[in-house]
């Protein structure tokens, strides 16, 4: 016995815990979960309305503009060293101009950090204002990885409702009620993930209030920025920054179909420089000098690719998503089981809401989600993962002809589970 | 009175204050301090002889292969979605087969990890290894970035020397006196960054052995692998790999001259498993869940990059990295006030000491460096950056008539300074 147990090695080393927390509560995660409960007796195509990465349908393949400023900037040679910590400063000069079209106040390229896709620049503001017993407000539904990175650098998530009664509007009542004098930040995303909304002006307008009344920082994700169908047009956050301070995220990878392209940014919407007297932006260049850079050639292609491409790209790709929005909206209207409370307007989602009650063997939205992709090879993703338990989020940005084939399945899957009369 | 301190607005943010303190200690931190010494009526030519970036002189520039493989990725949009967190197995099994060329034991896909450069792959296992209570052996001098991201992490670093009258082999007794059972890791650079060393087979063998008696994890960083020019050819920590866990973390930045491109790896050396059974390889990926990943096209190349690069282009960059290692060491050699222990024998550097008794009105290596900068246009690095205070750090691979022209530089600026007798 006592042999035994001196021969077994003593190893120094542990896995930290707060890590696997952490990234349980991802989409990622849940998605691969997913794919795992594959039937792979089907021989039918698999249709993924899960995630939004439409790039591998042939007709949501990116501009050409896009690819010859990649191969540009690589055989020119010119972008094979390290960057600055913060970006090449072309690139922050062609994003400051490319958002300064819609905005009141230009931008500075100052005012721009390039970040490896819009993830990065969540990562970083959100561990920018992580304080001890700080706070941030967070939409519920919505996209987990905030919670993910809150939890990592241990900074409270409170949350906010979203309410479906009124085109996903925030709770602006409830954002009074959670803040406190700790709390540092709320966070919108406009166009809306998972919903599908569009916020008016109004609308806008009135969470800058709310945020300057509590002395909080908007931070407003426009990762689907211009992807609108509906009657409200795109309004970016950053026209209130005159008024109170913003920080705009974005990236090339919803609107140019090049999610894998990681190029993003993080965007100072603050003229009054409140942000800077505070810190904040010298705090920004301290993370990003510890973090990875996006790779230098592909900030040598920004200007050329945001400042080259032909609204009649955008205006196809746009096109394309309000058309599977629509056959999505239209095509589930008569699923017994599925209720949608309001038609996507923007982005490439919708989310839906499962009257359980009239199905005869589903208990929640994960069983629902998981027997889906066993016998049907649809993948959608459970709402409890975007914080609304018992609905889901469908993902309708795909090839048409998928998207009539998963709408298919999913209305045969309804029915066979519907409680018989 | 009161009217003003209430009528002063109260913002609820502050920014994260660990931030700060992590990031200065960076190499890029403090080469952006020099940069911005520079005297701007010097007229001659900036010579960097600051940090391992060869990439922007014409006879450093990559392989058209590399360039091509980026290209044909880029063209055959098959690589413009999301990558899976892991990285895709194309590039993975490339690597795997790569490193395996030199390896005992075959490495499966499963034991690679893709990331954003080196850097991340630094992170990566840093933080994953960041427990209450644990301390990581760090070298003295070494690559900072440990420091920064140990601290951004709350992992105590505690440091072994690397002894200068050895060749800069770790002073392995200091190791064992280091360590306690709170110890998780130590940390090699193979060849050495700052020294400029490649470490002997009986060496790591000793490491080796010194790691498993401890009970602590090798991290061995082979960022500059195969670029060595002296007595010993490089040897990868892996072929210990069955003795005592390793964990190899590399990229194509140093080799293929592209750091710009940031696409590197952290590879398990573990065939009786020992780093999964603890639960180590689950944590790597759940950190990687939530990080950032390098670009996919950028990984559709590695294939191509790793499995078709001709042994020529190779030869011909060690070639002249070897000639300037020697045009540095013999032309240092009569410079009144340096002392370079060893010829260098592998990566970009050179450490070299200051006998600041020989200066007129120089205090430290940091007042040598600023006045260098200022009066020379010349960027050394201070070694108390890398852990050695009045040392220097002389990254000497740059294209050959600019170091003749910094070594000149420095010589007359010694010279300059120099006590008059
Ligand atoms: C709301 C939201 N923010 C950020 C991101 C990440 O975007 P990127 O691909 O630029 O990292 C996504 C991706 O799906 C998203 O839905
Ligand atoms: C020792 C060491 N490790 C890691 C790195 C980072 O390499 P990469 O460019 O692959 O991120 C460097 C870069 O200089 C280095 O010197």
């Amino acid at each position: 016995m006592e042999n035994g147990s001196t021969l077994k090695k003593k190893w120094g080393f542990q896995p930290n815990p707060e890590l696997n927390t952490a990234s349980e509560i991802t989409i990622r995660g849940v998605l691969e979960m997913l794919i795992s409960n594959l039937n792979q007796s089907d021989v039918r195509h698999v249709i993924p309305l899960g995630h939004g990465d439409p790039s591998a349908f042939p007709c949501f393949r990116t501009t050409q503009i896009a690819e010859d400023a990649i191969v540009d900037a690589v055989r020119s040679a010119k972008f094979n060293g390290y960057s600055p910590t913060v970006g090449v400063l072309p690139a922050r000069r062609a994003v400051a101009e490319y958002l300064s079209q819609r905005l009141p106040n230009k931008l500075s390229p100052d005012d721009v950090f390039l970040t490896v896709g819009c993830i990065q620049a969540i990562q970083t503001i959100i561990t920018v204002l992580a304080n001890s017993k700080a706070n941030i407000l967070l939409p519920r539904p919505g996209f987990p990885y905030y919670e993910a990175v809150a939890q990592s650098c241990h900074l409270e998530a409170r949350h906010f409702d979203l309410l479906p009664d009124k085109d996903w509007e925030v709770d602006l009542d409830a954002v009074e009620a959670l803040a406190d004098e700790n709390t540092v930040a709320m966070v919108i995303i406009n166009p809306g993930n998972p919903c599908g909304n569009v916020f008016t002006y109004q609308h806008l307008q009135k969470v800058a209030e709310t945020a300057k009344k509590l002395g909080i920082l908007v931070i407003s994700d426009e990762v689907y920025d211009h992807i609108t169908f509906g009657k409200n047009p795109f309004v970016p956050m950053g026209v209130f920054g005159s008024f109170t301070p913003v920080v705009t995220l974005g990236s090339i990878s919803k609107r140019w179909i090049v999610p894998g392209w990681r190029l993003g940014w993080l965007v100072i919407n603050d003229p009054n420089g409140i942000l800077k007297e505070h810190g904040i932006i010298e705090c920004i260049t301290g993370y990003l000098n510890i973090s990875c850079d996006p790779p230098t050639f592909i900030q040598g292609a920004v200007s050329d690719i945001l400042g080259k491409t032909q609204d009649d790209f955008f205006a196809k790709i746009v096109n394309l998503i309000k058309e599977d929005a629509n056959t999505c909206y239209e095509g589930i209207k008569d699923i017994p089981g599925i209720i949608c409370p309001s038609k996507p307007a923007g982005s490439m989602f919708v989310m839906v809401k499962l009257d359980l009650s009239a199905f005869e063997d589903i208990e929640d939205d994960l069983e629902f989600c998981v027997k889906l992709v066993k016998e049907e090879s649809l993948i959608i993703l459970p709402g409890v993962v975007v914080g609304l338990k018992n609905w889901i989020r469908i993902t309708y940005a795909i090839e048409p002809s998928y998207l009539q084939d998963g709408i298919k399945r999913l209305k045969a899957f309804c029915e066979r589970h519907s409680k018989k009369a």
